[in-house]
This record gives structure tokens, C-alpha cells and sequence, in this order.
């Protein structure tokens, strides 16, 4: 069936005849403009592995995936309706391939690959076969007149609020039609899509004659938005605004869908935490569009709650798998952590959002320990392997899979790793803003005129980089660093955890070898002159590992610490930790034995070594105490080497020992 | 006004010219007759304390607080309703007042008391003046025609099911005016209850022009069946058929108040625990009076929950304060352990109807272990003071009130203590139960025939009883003396809890000094043989601590083990034990250093000192360890000398000390 299936694709693409067009550049209307993942190559110690794990391994994994879970057959049946044709596993199985797409769309732009285009080439000629006369484009529903999936409703949108997912799958095909147009030009699934969306703005809405539902799993908020950025139509945007203000209005008042109360009365992040994601982040999109202050003050408020009260200290969020959702405020248990890996990257998504409309560095900051601990934990170093949820402890048996039933986390995988050139740099008219450090060369419009800026570094183990101005078409610019929150002392943007020893990194920065004083502004160090050619920056900032301790009301974490260097979180494993890393307690000053390199994983990785006490248990059974220590690795590497223990937070003694209880 | 009040009940009290009429007894119907309280006269060395603290301190103090608090002057006004009269404060006030009527009623049977008796006389002239017309009587909706309460509903039972209360205090009236007639012989308060009775089965029922709804706080089940059973009127009995076999089949369908489902489907405990042991008794009490089968089932099947998944150590139940509710299977965290007084009351009216159905051991085990520990914690041993939750841990400052807003456990207990003589013994044909171990002379009707036996003993703390029989109008007669579940190695009747230790307590019974093999059934040792006067039974338990494991599904007690001796359960106390309670761990096999007497709190007492480690943190915070002891006292006995810490569970060395995460 594969073969045939691929076959038939490749027939009738060769008879559509795509034509290759010139890569558009999108008109982007935020307060502060993000510097496309097309403009910026990477070449990264760090990261480059990653990359291209996901364009050898990862996004080659989910299309054969895809294939084989019957994802690709669904078009070619909902081509031919018929009453014989089997109904989707999940009425959600096209988003998987959207998101692939999507991936594989950024992955092509950085990185051609003929063969990989011609995949999707025909991929694309088959999700098009699928779509209906009038635009309406979904599987679940049109492959099969007769039968109804029980995910859907009987009729079009009728399902939506109870998970039909229609309008879902809608939002990832926007969002890998928008891709795949940026990298590739092409436009026939940009087509389709706005047929599609033409077809949602006709039915869908509060109007006389329209269905007046919400999206049951958001997502197509803030992919209407791309599709509104990327066409210009007005439509979507009011389409997009009457989503945000008709949750909690319609029939179905969920909490676990964001829609028990209207989002401008929301002000805790509660139920589905993907979908709490999504919502968020296309409010942020109207808020950032439309500079309107109700949509401002909802979102604000919303993730004043996520930093203050539902956020781990690896950047995850979504405290149970009861309804994947977050806990209530402080609930955040370490085994039965749900983090999603989907989760992670939503809020990455919300922190981009954010940072573009207030230009603040503490968006960026947990955008950044989300990234380097729970989202990037989500995909093994090798690309091929994949954790849905992502605890903060484990007593064994637990292991990334290949694949799951449902897919989203892998396929989110799909799209994120390669998209991740689109989040190092930012500009706001003479205004530089470099957010992320990672080695790379890119390409930046300030003020009209090109400037290419380079950047060389070892981050994130090493905190030294160094920016080189290899175009000025622009001289007179302001280059906005990012301090971290690491080294201004504050591990997240609020009081939730807080570092609890003495250390307190501090930071240089050099021009062309002389230190420079830069005015600090929102978190960013700024250096605004007239630059040249070749100008260099070096920027240093002192890594010492740090201890960390959650705020008294995370019972979780009480009497516990847990260790930091730069952006990375560590864990402890059996591996490395050959009696478990659960009868450990820390000193009431932990210290740090050794730090010291390594290449376990295939890369370069600092290593810690910190003082502990093993207690064991004697002859009788009472506890036994010895002088040892414990070998600490980064989080988002655990499980690489067997599925046995894990563990981020560490009791130690600064109070009676009540967790004995 | 509380004068006044007193003055008006004590002149109505005259004019009415109550009757003192001969006690009558009641026909009993179920499979196996209780002996009523009234034919047990209790002369023991354990509840004389507090069957006195019961009739010198509890009901006097809980008259006082009706008083202070005005719910008596409710009935006042109710009397004289008037758009100028305040509301009760709670909707339910009116049932403590019945509930400590109810308990003065087993007083003054047990202890003559004309001051006692004429105060609840002039009580119940106030409460029949409040009488509607027709025989509805609830002051919350009775004192003002013009003002409803928030919690009642606008007209007569339409706010029953949301919690009007209005059935509830029915039910406490009901069992309140049984017990006084049984006591006194005095009608008024049954003939009121019985015009009140009248009333409901008119208005509340599944007819044509009938509220059709159910109890929202049950109670007037199994206080209805006392009725019927006073009366002999059988609509009592389709009444209460009608309670229940609606329950989840009228509007209100809720978890909180087990109407989620028709009671025929309910296959878990869930909810309110007090509303559910309420309800399942009146069930039980159904099964047992029409041994239909079909609630047999029912019961037995929630009960095997209770028994398998719900229980604490100390017998009592409902895991969480969220709703005063029953947790998930397994779910029995210790120091955020609900365990209401009153639903251990409940539990102990559940266990003694379903022994009264099906005569096995196992009940009466349970109701036991609920009795000498979760039930007896609820009231100071002075009986002037009141837990409403009874957790197993407590890191201090918890302690035994006076009085509470919603006073359902003290009022519970006025009535529940002075009741005890009636859980003693049971008679069934010409076999004689003997339940409880305590000292008593009662009088019993084996087969129409009088015989009187006492008993002579030390328990709980003593394993020695014994029996003299004194009258033999019956002179063939089967003894069918209880072997407690602790004696048979089974803590409880399931897997939930079971003995860790090799000790396994023997017993034996002599009959006049020799040695006798009695048969064993259902848990009880049969003496079936022709008695004499003056015949001697003597029984033996052994009585070592035991040590207990919850079963490894109870999360909350993994790791750890209690203690028991007998009956009773043991906890430890700062007061004993100053360097607090949650710095000590066991070993593998814990050692019993001494059992030793005690009188510290006014009686006789047993106290343990179990050999024990203590950890603490050196001045680097590295775990300390030294060797050192615990001592134990009764769980019941806990918070007299102090608001400190209390554990009943210790974390013991049998495996990887994994909680010191």
C-alpha cells in the first residue's frame, strides 16, 4: 500500500507541475520583529548535531511513521470517499503530517535537500486531492459518507468544542503551508490553506447562518495569524479574534478546553496545557497585532501565574496527566511530572510571542531554560527516540519510544529543532536584539539596510561568545544582549525558585578587546554606536555551578536543592550513580567537587561532581551513613544510557529531616 | 433569654402533664436481635470514665452550647414565627439538639436523673410547640414566614436535595424521640416525630402530587427503620424503600451526596463519608429487615470497598477534607487524613447492622478497631473537648475544641457514648453473641427465657474475660464468644492491612477452670451446652505488640509500620518523645523494649517503648544517627498533654530508604 500510495503521489505531481517561485518575505507587523529562521545559518558545536539529527533521523522517522500508521493513506481515502474506506486511528491523524511538513520546510531552507522536497512535493499533491470542492479539508470526516468517527460529530463543526479537532488540523496546516511557502516558494499548499480558511471564515462565527463554536484543541489562533501575516486578508484576523472572544461564551464551558470562563476573565493557567499553550500564544498575537490593552493586561496576567506558580525548573509546565493539564498553583510533584514535551514547546511559542511585544529579556530567559532542559529532553540525542511526558524524577523503566498512538510530541519535535534559527535574533528599527547564543551567521534587515553579524561560541557549557560585524549597511545600529537571568542572579522571573548559595556570576563585555559599560535596559546590555566592519564583541559571563531552591510553598521541593550551570539543569542518574540517586542527602552547603568535561553523548558536556552523604541501611536496618558523592549530567540527556533512576532535586539537611515521614 | 426560654418550656412542660408510662420494649425484626442498652448495666474500669465524663461533662456542656449558640430559642421561635425572628445559623441546627436528647435518653436509662430528665422534658415541649399544624417540623423554614434561609429552599423540601436538611433532622428527631421513649416510656417527642413522619410520607414520595426527591443529607433512613420498628407502621418501611431505591434517580445527580448513581450501581464508597454511612446503614437496614437480596448485595458490595481499599488503621474513614469525602482506592494519606467522628459513628452503625445480618465477626472486628481508636479519639477522656478530623500525623498544633460552628461530631458523640452498652451483646434463637469485652451484668431474653450474665475484665488493655452466668431461666444456650480478628492474625477483614512480625497470638477458654474446645464459626467460639448458675467462663487472649504494613498500594504508607497491642493502635507523641516524632526510623524487625503501665491520662493504660534510631544533622547538615527508643502510646489517648507532634506510622529500614526523596 506504501509504494502504491507514493507511486500515485509522484504521478500526480508530475502532472501538476509545481513551478519553484521565489522565496516571499512575510510582512511582520509585531512591536519588535523576529529575524526569520531563513536568515540565519547555524554552525554550532552544540547544536548542529541536533539539527541534523532532525533532518537525517527525525523527519525522515515521522514520514515513514506516518506512512506506516496509516496518516498518508487517510488523503488518498478522503480523495476517493467511499463507504468501504477505514476511518483515521485519531480524528487528529493529519495535524502529525502538517507538522512534519512544517518541519521539514525550515529543515530544507537551511539545508536543500532535492529528494526531501520532492517527498513533500508529493505529500502536498495528495493532502490537496483530499480537500473538498468548497475547501473544507479533513480526513477524519470526508473519507467516508457513511461513517462517522467517534471523535467528530455527525456534521461539520458540530463535534468541534467536544474535540472534533477540525479546526486544529486546520491551524498545523497553516502553519506548514506558511513554512513550506517561505522555504521553498511553492505555493499549492498556501493555496489549499487559504481555500480552507476561506471556507472556516464562511462557516464558522457568530453570525446568523454560522456554526458559533471555538476550536476544541486551540492551535489554529495563532496559525490563522501566520496565514493572516502571510496574505494580508483582514478576515483572518477578525476570524482569529472571534475565537479569543467567544471562548467561554459558546455552549461548551470546559475548563479542560480554556473555556469555562471567557479568556479576558481568566487570570490562572488551568486544563490541557498544550491547548492553554496555543490559546495563550494567539492572544499574545493579537495583543502584539493589535497593541489592544485588554488582550495586553489577559496575557500578561496569564503568564505572571505560569512563572509565579506552575513553572519547573526545567522550563516544563503541565504538572498531571490527569487531562495533561497544569496543577493548581504550586502543584508541582517531581515523579508524576507531566510536562509534556508538546507543552514545552507551547510555551516557548507564548515566550517569543511576548518577548516581541514588550521586548523584555525575561521572556527569553525561560524560553531559554525551557529549551536547553525540558523541551529539548523531549527528543533523544540521536533524533530517533521521543518522551511525551518529561518527569523530574524516575525510580527506572521509564524510556524515550519511537513513536506514539498520538503523535503530536514527536511531530512537534518535527517542527521545533529545525525552526530554532528563527529565535536567535530579533530587530526593532536600529535595534539588535540577540537572544539566543549559538554560532551562526545571519542576515539582518535594520532599518532597511543589510547587516550581517556572526557569532562564535561554546555556550551553553562555555560562557564565552563572540559577535563579529561582517556587514554594515547599516553602521549606526544598537546591539542589544541578553543578560540571563542566571547571571542577573534570578533563575526564573519570579520568586518561585531562587539560587541559594553565594556565588553570583558576573559578566564582561569587550569591544574590538576593550571593556565597554553598555546601558542595561529590560534586561539587555545595549551597545549602540557606529560599528564597522569587523567590529568584534566578547562577551563573557561566569558559569559557576549554582545551587537552587524552590520556593517554601512547592511541597514537592521542600528541604531540596537541586544544581544549575549556565542555562543547563542537572540530574542524577544510576549510571553515573551506581547505588541510585535516591538515598543521597546534600550537605547543608553543597559544594561542588569537580566540574569537568565530557563526551558521553556524542558532543561536548560539562560534568559536575558535588559532596553528598549515601545513606544505606545496616545489618538490622538502621540507617547507615558515609562520606561520598554524587555525579550530576545534564537533564535533557537523561535516559541515553538504560532506563534506570533519575532525580533533579536533592534533600538536604537545613531542617529537621521531616521528610523521613 | 436563655432564662426566659427555660421558664416558658418548664410552664408548657406542667400544663401538658407528661405521663411516665412503663418501658416498652420494641419488636426487632432483624436476623439476629441486639440487646438494647437498656438491659446492659456497664460497670467497667475502661468506659466507666467515659460514660461518666459522657453524662457529667459532654451532654451537659452540648445542652449549654445549644443554648449559647440559640439552638434551642430556634424552637422558641419557630413557636411564635414571626418576619421579625432570626434565622438558625446553620439549616441543621435543630438535629444536635435531637442528637443530644438522644444520648441524654441512654444516660438517664443507664443513670436515673430527674434534673437531666426534666430539662430534656421542657426541651421537648419547646420542639412540639414548633410543630406545624401538620406535623412538619423544621425551625429553619417554621420562625418566619417572610425570610428564607440560604440554605433551605423557597417552599417545603424543594431545596432538599441542594441541602435543606429537612429530612436530615427528621432523621436525628426520630431517633432522639425512640431513645427517650425507650428510656423514659414518655411519648410526647415519638408522637410528634410520628405526626412529622405522617407528614413526609404525604408530601415526599414518588406519587402524583409528591416532592419527588431524596434525602440531600441521608440519616432518615435507618431512622425511619427505628420508627417503623417502634410503631410497627409498614409505610415507614416503603418509605425508606423509596429513599433508596431513588437515590440517583431524582434531579440531582451527585457524587458528593451518592445519588451519581442509583444506589443498585454504586460499586465504591464515594462522597461524604458521613452521608454514605448513613445511607449504606439504612440499606443494611433494609437487607436485614426484608432480606431481599438485592440489597444484601448492594451493601455487601461497598462494604468489601470500606474493608479492601478505604479504611485507616484506626478504623476510620474518608481520606480528605475536599467534600469531608471518601479518597480513591488506596488513597489514605496520613496527616491530611480526614476521618470525621461522625463517620466513624457511621461506620460503627454500618458494622453492627450487617453483623446483625449476617452474623460474622468480621463486622463487629471492624467496629471494634473503629471504637478503641478512631471513634474514641473524637472526644478528650474529660469528654469537655472534640476532634471533627482525626488524622494519623500531626507536625502539632491541631487540638480538640470545645464546640464548632457545624457541631455534628459533638452532639454525635453525646449520643453515640452513652449507646455503647447496646453493642454488647446479641441474641439470636437460643445463641448468645458476646461482641464487646467489658465489664456488665446484662440481663438477656434467650428464647423468651431470662438469663443474666456478666462480665469481669481488664480490656482493652487486659486479655482476660470473664463471663459468670448468673440466671439460667434458659438453661440451653450457645455462648458464641467473638475471637477478635487480631487474635486470628487478620488487623482487619482484607489484604489492606496485615500483621509484619512472627508473634501470632493464642487464646483459651475454660468453662469453671477446665480447658474447652468450643467450635469455631464465623469467627465466634461456640459454648453450646446446659448452664448453671454460677457456671464460670473464662477467655484468654494473648496480647503482644504487633507490628502492621498497610498494604504496598497504600502509597502514603510505604516503608512504614504502626504498632498495636490488642485492640488498640499506638501512636507517639512529642509529650513522650521530645525530640519530635518524624526524626525517627525502625528497623528491619522492631523490638518491643518494655510494655509497662501507666495512669497518665486519669485510667489504666498500657505504654510501649520500641527501640528506634534517631536521625538529626550535624553541624554540616550530613544525616546523624543514633541509636535510641520510641514510646508509644493509645492513638486515642493523643492530644491531652499538648498541641505537639502525633505519628502513628514509622518509617522502618526494609528497603532502600527512598523516602528521603
Amino acid at each position: 500500500m506504501k509504494k502504491s500510495v507514493l507511486f500515485f503521489a509522484a504521478v500526480l505531481c508530475a502532472l501538476q507541475g509545481f513551478a519553484r517561485n521565489e522565496v516571499s518575505q512575510i510582512s511582520v507587523n509585531y512591536p519588535i520583529t523576529p529575524v526569520p529562521f531563513t536568515s540565519v545559518k547555524v554552525d554550532d558545536g552544540f547544536w548542529n548535531a541536533r539539527l541534523q539529527a532532525s533532518r537525517d533521523v527525525t523527519i525522515p522517522l515521522a514520514f515513514r511513521k506516518s506512512e506506516e500508521t496509516g496518516r498518508i493513506d487517510n488523503f488518498v481515502r478522503a480523495a476517493h470517499p467511499s463507504a468501504d474506506n477505514k476511518l483515521p486511528q485519531y480524528q487528529y491523524d493529519d495535524s502529525d503530517v502538517y507538522k512534519v511538513i512544517e518541519g521539514a520546510a525550515y529543515s530544507l531552507q537551511t539545508y536543500p535537500d532535492k529528494r526531501l522536497e520532492r517527498y513533500v512535493d508529493s505529500l502536498i499533491t495528495l493532502i490537496v486531492a483530499a480537500q473538498e470542492a468548497d475547501g473544507y479539508l479533513y480526513t477524519a470526516r470526508t473519507c467516508n459518507p457513511t461513517k462517522i468517527h467517534p471523535g467528530t460529530g455527525k456534521t461539520r463543526w458540530e463535534g468541534e468544542e467536544g474535540g472534533s479537532h477540525e479546526l486544529y488540523c486546520f491551524g498545523h496546516l497553516a502553519e506548514a503551508a506558511v513554512a513550506y511557502w517561505q522555504a521553498t516558494g511553492k505555493r499549492a499548499l498556501l493555496d489549499a490553506t487559504i481555500r480552507f480558511a476561506d471556507c472556516i471564515c464562511r462557516e464558522v462565527g457568530p453570525n446568523p447562518g454560522q456554526a458559533m463554536v471555538i476550536p476544541g484543541h486551540q492551535g489554529i489562533e495563532l496559525a490563522m495569524v501566520k496565514l493572516y501575516l502571510a496574505t494580508g486578508k483582514k478576515e483572518y484576523l477578525d476570524e482569529v479574534r472571534y475565537f479569543i472572544d467567544y471562548r467561554g461564551k459558546t455552549k461548551t464551558k470546559w475548563e479542560y478546553i480554556q473555556s469555562h470562563k471567557p479568556v479576558a476573565d481568566q487570570t490562572e493557567v488551568v486544563g490541557h496545557a498544550v491547548r492553554a499553550m496555543y490559546l495563550y500564544s494567539g492572544v499574545a498575537d493579537l495583543a502584539a497585532l493589535t497593541g489592544d490593552e485588554n488582550y495586553i493586561h489577559i496575557i500578561d496576567r496569564l503568564w505572571d501565574n505560569i512563572a509565579n506558580n506552575k513553572l519547573y525548573i526545567t522550563g516544563g509546565i503541565g504538572a498531571t496527566a490527569n487531562g495533561e493539564a497544569f496543577g493548581k498553583n504550586y502543584e508541582l510533584p517531581n515523579e508524576t511530572a507531566y510536562n509534556e514535551t508538546c507543552a514545552a514547546i507551547g510555551l516557548t511559542f507564548l515566550n517569543q510571542r511576548l518577548f516581541l511585544l514588550h521586548g523584555e529579556s525575561k521572556y527569553i530567559d525561560m524560553l531559554e531554560r525551557t529549551l536547553y532542559n525540558g523541551l529539548l529532553s523531549g527528543v533523544s540525542v540521536e533524533g530517533n527516540s521521543f518522551f511525551y511526558p518529561n518527569p523530574l524524577a524516575c525510580h527506572g523503566g521509564y524510556e524515550r519510544s519511537e513513536w506514539f498512538g498520538c503523535a503530536c510530541c514527536p511531530s512537534n519535535i518535527c517542527r521545533f529543532i529545525p525552526s530554532l534559527p528563527g529565535y536567535v535574533y530579533a530587530v526593532k528599527d536600529k535595534t539588535v536584539y540577540a537572544n539566543l547564543f549559538l554560532s551562526n551567521r545571519a542576515t539582518l534587515d535594520v532599518a532597511g539596510k543589510q547587516v550581517v553579524l556572526s557569532q562564535q561560541t561554546g555556550y551553553p557549557y562555555d560562557g564565552d561568545i563572540a559577535f563579529t560585524v561582517e556587514k554594515t549597511g547599516q553602521k549606526a545600529f544598537d546591539l542589544a544582549i541578553r543578560i540571563p537571568g542566571w547571571v542577573k542572579n534570578k533563575p526564573v522571573p519570579s520568586d518561585l525558585y531562587t539560587y541559594a548559595d553565594n556565588e553570583r556570576p558576573s559578566y564582561e563585555v569587550r569591544v574590538n578587546g576593550q571593556p565597554v559599560k553598555g546601558d542595561e535596559a529590560k534586561g539587555y546590555l545595549h551597545l549602540n554606536r557606529q560599528w564597522k566592519k569587523g567590529d568584534k564583541v566578547s562577551v563573557h559571563f561566569d558559569m559557576p555551578v549554582r545551587t537552587v531552591k524552590a520556593n517554601p510553598q512547592v511541597k514537592a521541593d521542600n528541604g531540596m536543592v537541586c544544581f544549575e550551570r549556565g542555562p543547563i539543569v542537572y540530574c542524577a542518574e544510576t549510571a553515573d550513580n551506581p547505588k541510585g540517586v535516591f538515598t543521597y542527602a546534600l550537605p547543608k552547603r553543597p559544594h561542588v567537587e569537580q566540574t569537568y568535561p565530557t563526551n558521553l553523548f556524542g558532543g561536548k558536556q560539562v560534568g559536575i561532581r558535588v559532596a553528598a552523604q549515601h545513606l544505606s541501611l545496616d545489618g538490622e536496618g538502621y540507617v547507615k551513613t558515609e562520606r561520598d558523592h554524587l555525579t550530576l549530567v545534564p537533564y535533557h540527556l537523561w535516559d541515553h544510557r538504560g532506563a534506570k533512576q533519575m532525580k533533579v532535586w536533592f534533600p538536604q539537611g537545613t531542617k529537621e529531616i521531616e521528610a523521613v515521614e
